[in-house]
């Protein structure tokens, strides 16, 4: 089962629906690689849902909901009209605590950098975020419980034994404050504890963002409040090429992963047949994982790396001249 | 005249008052180039000040006011006895509204990147950093005043002019925080109408880390609020090969320059000889511009960066075996 939510990034009411040459990728891929799931698809609304307040569909919702499994391609909101953003209310209305980032230099692009290979695990629903009502935060107050903390760092930690990772750095500022970092903190070490076989530290995020550009072979899982997550998590994405080649999957209460392309929704070449679809496909990888599904799940990545490494079939962003169905197509060859 | 502080980073109440190598390579160097000013020093106090509150004592407040410029040496808190951070206690007593790194590649010292000449301006009075009472956040809230934002994008604007800077970057996440950081972007908008020979350009704080790491050279003067400045500049940092190499000066009200080492005062090498003073020695020039003594200022940077470009003599941090004292000779040597 899968779902797809498209959109372009227009900036009026009317949202054009369209099905964007990177989800059609998605699909050709996993058609070639017989994946056993039926897709579901669902589109953003051309008008506010009054039941999601948003251009989401309430159906949509309730699809993951049912499915408790789904792939997101890029959505944009419009700005500066007082909606919902259709990310944000995604997070809240799935409860989508943790956002997951592998993050690994892909051989063949090259970058200034050969040696990533870490995880951002971001608090997904409350600090700077808390509190959000169409956008607008009508008071600025950050707010961290331990409820959300814990249930963070238990996902950081599991997840870091579960994938044969050694250490969780914990991102903070909490010398600055105590109030809310400082309990962030509290609830990552109590956490630690109970995984005495992962090697546990503190980083302070300025600090952090250093290291990174100095040596990202420093890290390996690394767990943070929300917003430090999201400078962090794009902080990476740029070490290895940027957000058109990472994967991000969301994980929420009862068991869901909506896996997502966290790029933008690229108007200026979208339905041009261009864009690079590498972190849908690698995103729908993490969805495959989740799903157990791990020969599918090798296989697909491995196609991908190698067709990329290859490099006789890229995209324009990677230099190349490809489109994405020739790009799409090499994928499959290499299956 | 100039001011120094320092302090060693022992987390007990008796700080010993010694002389960092640093400082006493500073001094050399300006000795040889023949820099007309006389020192004025002031240490960290052993004890708390009741009229600052804290280690600094009320006299080294006063010598600043007085003098209107200043060097610090690495200056550490003892974590966790709750007094107040002796960094933001002269932020807040001397309203040192902006914190000024300009940080450029080093010739000769090999980072990923060869291109990086940025300078980032950072509003250092409030944001997340308001209302800290002995660095414990009794509410964090996070506040941003038109007063700060209009005075330190000012400061920005006026900076890119006088060095001919063609753009100002203003950093943000107005998506989320409309109501602080859009009063942020408001502020930088109408200064930059009086500036229309600048370019002006708004850029999300996550888009910004991963647009730096991939490409530094599309940015030049950068403004934001304090927290993502704290963030940013230390990434930046981390381009040219981290914070014992940037130089940092801290702008006040009424023309006050105090210029600073912003890396740690490093316990286990300190009074060993072996510390590179190069950042201090760089923010000593950025304070001899503020007094306008910019023959001395270019003359003394020359000998710094030739002297690392030789790459003869290098402090341990840089790859090299040199001491403090063979490293500065070295540097008046190339005056
Ligand atoms: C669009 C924006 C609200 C969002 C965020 O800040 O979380 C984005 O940057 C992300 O990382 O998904
Ligand atoms: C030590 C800490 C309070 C300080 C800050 O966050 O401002 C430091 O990181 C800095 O950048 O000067």
């Amino acid at each position: 089962f899968l779902l797809l939510y498209n959109s372009d990034n227009s900036h009026s009411l009317s949202w054009r629906r369209y099905r964007p040459e990177i989800a059609e990728s998605v699909k050709q891929v996993f058609k070639a690689a017989e994946v056993p799931i039926e897709w579901e698809e669902h589109y953003v609304g051309t008008e506010i849902d009054p039941r999601t307040q948003s251009f989401l569909t309430w159906e949509s919702l309730e699809s993951v909901r049912r499915n408790k499994v789904g792939l997101k391609g890029p959505m944009a909101t419009p700005i500066g009209k007082g909606h919902r953003s259709l990310n944000l209310t995604l997070r809240k209305e799935l409860n989508l605590y943790a956002n997951v980032r592998p993050c690994n230099s892909l051989p063949g692009y090259k970058t200034r950098y050969d040696d990533v290979n870490l995880i951002t695990i971001r608090e997904n629903t409350e600090g700077e975020y808390s509190g959000l009502e169409h956008q607008v935060l009508l008071k600025v107050s950050k707010i961290i419980t331990r409820q959300a903390s814990l249930r963070v760092a238990e996902y950081a930690f599991h997840y870091a034994k579960t994938h044969g990772r050694e250490r969780v750095s914990a991102i903070h500022k909490a010398n600055i404050m105590q109030k809310t970092d400082g309990l962030f903190l509290k609830c990552c070490r109590e956490v630690a504890e109970k995984y005495p076989e992962i090697t546990y530290e503190e980083v302070v995020i300025d600090n952090c963002c250093m290291m990174l550009v100095k040596n990202p072979a420093l890290f390996d899982v690394l767990v943070m409040p929300n917003l430090y997550g999201d400078i962090i998590s794009d902080l990476c994405a740029g070490l290895i090429g940027g957000l058109g080649l990472t994967p991000s999957c969301n994980i929420g209460e009862g068991g869901i992963a909506l896996a997502e392309a966290v790029h933008g929704s690229a108007p200026d070449i979208a339905g041009k047949n261009l864009a690079n679809p590498t972190a849908l496909l690698l995103s729908a990888v993490t969805m495959l994982r989740h799903l157990e599904l791990n020969d599918k799940a090798d296989m697909i990545q491995d196609a991908i790396l190698n067709t990329i490494a290859e490099g006789r079939y890229r995209t324009a962003d990677l230099g190349g001249s490809s489109s994405t169905t020739d790009f799409t197509r090499a994928i499959c060859d290499h299956l």
